[in-house]
């Protein structure tokens, strides 16, 4: 007997301006004195000081740059401590809102943060209180804002660790398409993949049964179809970048299901090579997908439909190519050299344990080889 | 500028056995003075001593049958009062659940149920407390187990009244489709085109914009074209009828959205001919659909793609006739000379207003002389 568990819980808000419903969120919470949590490229954005504004700070954390890692957090508690704060203001990516998902645990709860991380020997649950956060993304890709977990790396290994609980999820997220349209062409790629990516591997998935999920990660597929490539072509165009907004969230939504091997694969290459988690989904996805093929025949079909193509792996190295992904690995700088470590690492990762169709140690070598290759 | 707000908060455990959750339910929520609300058909149901003891209630109202009226919500707050309860299990249909929702609203609430009404003059909001709910639906069709409204009628006149707040939402569904399986082919048929309709005008409904409504009602029409018919045929396919318990509670999660005129017309069959709320849906829905097509059609190709067939209202009317669903009003009942009050009432019914196409009072004159020459 299987008894699978669903629900959508964050409150959402889309539309260009639901930036500005912030102040009433925050009453609405009971947050007084907000931390601000954002990267050093938002703070350099144009709509900075306005969200300053809004959010009536007490105390600002946007040091981040690059992938999060666990002295970020500190850093980011400590501003915490200092101001007495209530709550926090995510502004930026994936790397800002998880940063201040994993302060928020920080804050009730004593010890180490990776005490709290997935798999980790004598793991601790998040069982004592988490304060409210606010996500305000300005990427769409990671789709963190409605997510169950934080993605913090440790310093020095750059190993990725997980801190999950259906606790981490903000209470509100607001979807504002105004505050992507200064985002770079190659960004907007990279991170459009990685909404692609949760799209087309929780649809997939072996983990739960979620029918909610399956309908999510279709129609969210749609509207990355219907929209990625022109984000990158009129980088301005609301509507689209509202669609891909959608697109990240709803992967994001959808992958409580469980995730696959294209995430391992780009874990190994964040670690192994500091590669950007949405470019590494992007190269390998079509590799892996075309792996998955034989065991996925139906589901495939389906998500060729939604997207309108013949076929879908082809249509995944179609959109790369238009979106100016590299195709394979070694334009990105991956070098053979990194191979056995990458298929390390990848093995280790727990996200392939629910790919369609296992993967051993000899399929990741071939995935990586071929995609080193291509 | 618009800006949407969209969520799915209410837990969901699917699953044959899921019912075996209760006790560790209640408990999570602090409820250990339940309410069972129920109906006489389930009362008299093999499963319901099961529950009855699963729920360990502390005091039982089980007098429903048919439409529920206020007078049965006022009878079951009594049991709620008498026995001190702190929290309610609904177990039933639409009507049980609805009723233990608007028993809810009455234990934290002074006043008449029907000040709180959607659109009465001075109508109150429900903003304070609602105890929690857990609902165990044995029908799959309404979706209330999800849904944000309590639909009761008037006791003298049978107008329908909707009181609506997210508070309403259970906060825990139990969907478990072994308590399913003993439901007459005739019920099965109604309650599942109900959700059908739930389906079919949420995806569009000219009320807010939603993408993860949009890809829930596509996947649960996936469902229900692959599962519906079969549920009749074998009335004990536990995969059939788990996929309908899906389909009913994607088209209540989605139908947050808005509905539609077929709402409208099943609304005036209930008021005028007390018929069955799942019967008038499925009678209606493709007389509804010829008439809004003109200005959905990319939309009517989406779902056609989805329940495999050419076109959407010819598979509507299909479906119907191979579930049992009269082909039109005459065989259920319905006379001309009911004609003028069921206008009056669809025209007064607000659910036509997010109609994708404007309705006039002619318009419904038309559908419904259709219904009945039909």
């Amino acid at each position: 007997m299987a008894v699978h568990r669903y629900n959508f819980p964050t409150e959402i808000h889309f539309g260009p301006g639901a930036r500005k419903l912030l102040p009433a969120k925050l009453k609405e919470f009971g947050i007084r004195r907000a931390l601000l949590v954002s990267d050093k490229g938002v703070a350099g954005q144009p709509f900075f000081d306005e969200l300053l504004r809004l959010s009536g700070a007490a105390a600002v954390y946007a040091e981040l740059s690059g992938n999060p890692v666990e002295s970020h957090v500190h850093a980011a508690l400590e501003a915490w401590r200092d101001a007495a704060c209530d709550g926090i203001v995510a502004l930026g990516g994936g790397a800002a809102i998880d940063v201040a998902k994993a302060v928020a645990v920080l804050a009730g709860h004593k010890g180490c943060l990776f005490a709290y991380a997935e798999g980790v020997p004598g793991q601790k649950p998040v069982s004592g209180p988490v304060p409210p956060v606010v996500a305000l993304p300005t990427t769409a890709g990671t789709g963190s804002e409605v997510g169950r977990s934080a993605v913090i790396s440790e310093d020095g290994s750059h190993v990725k660790r997980i801190v999950f609980s259906p606790k981490l999820m903000p209470r509100a997220a607001l979807l504002d398409p105004e505050l992507t349209v200064g985002l770079p062409p190659g960004v907007t790629a990279a991170t459009g993949m990685d909404a692609v990516t949760h799209l087309v591997e929780s649809y997939i998935t072996a983990g739960d049964y979620n029918p909610l999920c399956d309908g999510v990660a279709l129609e969210g597929l749609r509207l990355a179809a219907r929209s990625l490539k022109r984000c990158v072509a009129k980088p301005r165009d609301l509507a689209a970048r509202g669609d891909m907004m959608n697109a990240a969230l709803m992967g994001a939504a959808a992958f409580q299901k469980g995730l696959g091997a294209t995430h391992s694969c780009a874990h190994a290459l964040s670690t192994v090579c500091d590669m950007h988690h949405g470019l590494a989904n992007g190269i390998m996805i079509d590799f892996v997908m075309a792996f998955n093929k034989p065991v996925c025949r139906e589901k495939f079909k389906v998500m060729a439909q939604v997207v309108g193509a013949k076929e879908l792996v082809g249509w995944l190295t179609g959109l790369k190519r238009s979106l100016g992904i590299p195709r394979g690995l070694a334009k990105a700088g991956v070098r053979k050299e990194h191979l056995p470590r990458l298929v390390d690492v990848a093995v280790a990762d727990p996200c392939h344990q629910l790919n369609p169709r296992p993967v051993r140690r000899k399929d990741f070598e071939a995935l990586f080889s071929k995609a080193l290759r291509a």
